[in-house]
């Protein structure tokens, strides 16, 4: 376990620390654009299921280990452990960024263009496709699991790519508890919690449902 | 059959969700670029084919289907299942879509940007080449097939990259008349329908013949 | 062998309409960008290798045929029906071009910015490198072989990338020789030829010299 | 040792020569942003993992060279050779870059934007993080070794994206050393050297302690 809660801990962090520093370093230097960022966030979420999935799962998001408890791929106490470790990184990454930069673009804190009822919704639907992307590719039977890594960051990076410019595309609560807590701009922080809590459950519920 | 369905459903929503959704989204932010769009279509089909490819197929096309059916890949019944579901699952994306966003960019919907010969016979010419790409990486006898979505997601994204800006690079009739059929412009809808199939069928027709 | 004509055919046929459509189609639009153009490039060299890599080889390229040659890989007379094969494919490519965009960009036919000199060492050593990539994850007898595809869709997509701007970054006689001809920009072609084989050569011989 | 050598030599010359080459040629033409040049270092580590990374390891950096060491992967002596040859074909590059295109953006040397120590934190966390993911991607006992390539690649890639502009992301002291030497700008370069190490170290350090 403990192996797994360090590993938990470093890819969450790396994959925040990268992700919110594209964003910040996009908004001091204007050199990566939407495009860069967005692969950024994809590629990091990849590399990081190749480093740690063998050890921990590679979850580093919340909702993801909520979403295999409600499945029964992980056991309650594990997911609590698996949850604080992950928000823990998220603050941490936050931490570092803020001491690097100072307190720029938010620290890349997810918040909603236009209503949040619209983002609240894409948030729903993007974590509901992750999630169950992540059930087809790497869990299930009869996938070729070794491709999950390249399927899953894929997804993060197409996901990023076109809902970010409207509600920033969190799809993990700990990605955007992280820069809201650090920067201070805790205003709508619920619905990246909420909504991508909800969606990774419903994937997992679809998905047993399904498969039984 | 059932599970199969379902897997064609959600693998032609999210399909059409986030490759139509890349379009709008640009439209209203500015922030994807085509080069973004591109990018968005090629992985989505990539992520989906590992998640649904061992489930369904992961044809999400009904252009795709009825080349299988022509080479004798999948029943007649069946075939028409699939049709009916991606169509559906077409109109739904874009009925999401413009509850979200309102009726922009056309849904999403292709149009050719010149004459209409020049885009028949370029979604010909797409068409034609993915559905081959499809034989040679994921049917073929020899293929190493694990590799067949990144193979097949490249072409997407290439095609939608390269002919995108000319013909719309639809290459499939259900990405086609979601947007069209919601927004009303239906005006051009045909040759995305012909002209995919025609692609299609041909590639079906020429595999068949080179490998009897 | 007739098998394997038609895939040489069809593969350096797309290879060059779907990479010279690009540079075509970003004059015509100003959409694709130049890291459009190179992606393209890139991609559609994985995916045709996916796909014709065992029916072929996937050559798609006079120099890697004739570097196959030098090394041993292939019979003198089969390797003089691939060159032809893919030449003819080019030029068909380019006849299509013309045929749907008018003389546009040359048809993307290759040219040098600057010096001729510049050119022809920036061509040698990007096609030395990819001629010694492709022996190095596709023939060598400790490769990972499926993932060659990946390597040398990445060779060149990255090579077109960099170097594009400067010299063209053909690295291949066919993909030159077609828009050259059917547009009648022949001045510089004989570059795109002589540097080419001369490095796909020069590779073959040392990765020959390193293995005996 | 002869060939590893070699493949060192050839691995590390072509790494520096195409992302150099990239800084290089975009600041002639404009035309490979940053996305662009962010791709071609990420691009081009991948492709030379698959092309030697059965031969010498493919470390083509002495800071990796010298975490391989501390875990016990690599002989002392060997090391030696090792960052020996990296470090001439680093420089070996830049002079085929300063004879192609003159002494232009410092030959991609790379510069903190701000203050020393800012660029220096971020390049001992990019190091750090690119070390622990080259140890839990290709030598992890339950790792899925044949990805490593796309793993790390994607790693080096997405801190290039991100880190960049900030401060260069060498995480490679032979990666900084030839443009730096070549091109007379010697002033920052113990940083590239010293902070990398540091990363590369600490990485093998906390990996050796969790797995023993």
């Amino acid at each position: 376990m403990k192996k797994k809660l360090i590993a938990e801990f470093l890819g969450t962090y790396f994959l925040i620390f990268a992700g919110t520093g594209a964003v910040v370093i996009n908004e001091l230097t204007g050199s990566l654009t939407h495009v860069g960022i967005a692969l950024t966030f994809g590629l990091v979420v990849m590399a990081l299921i190749y480093t740690f999935g063998h050890i921990s799962g590679a979850h580093f998001n919340p909702a993801v280990t909520i979403g295999f408890f409600v499945n029964g791929d992980i056991q309650k106490r594990d997911a609590v452990y698996y949850v604080i470790i992950q928000t823990l990184a998220g603050i941490t990454a936050s931490l570092t960024m803020i001491g690097l930069f100072g307190n720029i673009a938010n620290l890349g804190a997810t918040l909603p263009r236009d209503t949040w009822q619209q983002s609240f919704i894409l948030e729903f639907i993007l974590t509901f496709f992750l999630m169950f992307i992540i059930f087809g590719s790497a869990i299930h039977g009869k996938a070729v699991k070794s491709f999950a890594g390249i399927a899953i960051g894929a997804t993060v990076g197409l996901e990023a790519m076109f809902a970010g410019p409207i509600c920033g595309a969190s799809m993990n609560p700990a990605r955007s508890i992280g820069p809201a807590l650090v920067s201070g701009s805790l205003q709508h922080l619920w619905i990246y919690i909420a909504a991508t809590i909800l969606g990774a459950v419903c994937a997992a519920v679809l998905y047993k449902i399904i498969h039984e």
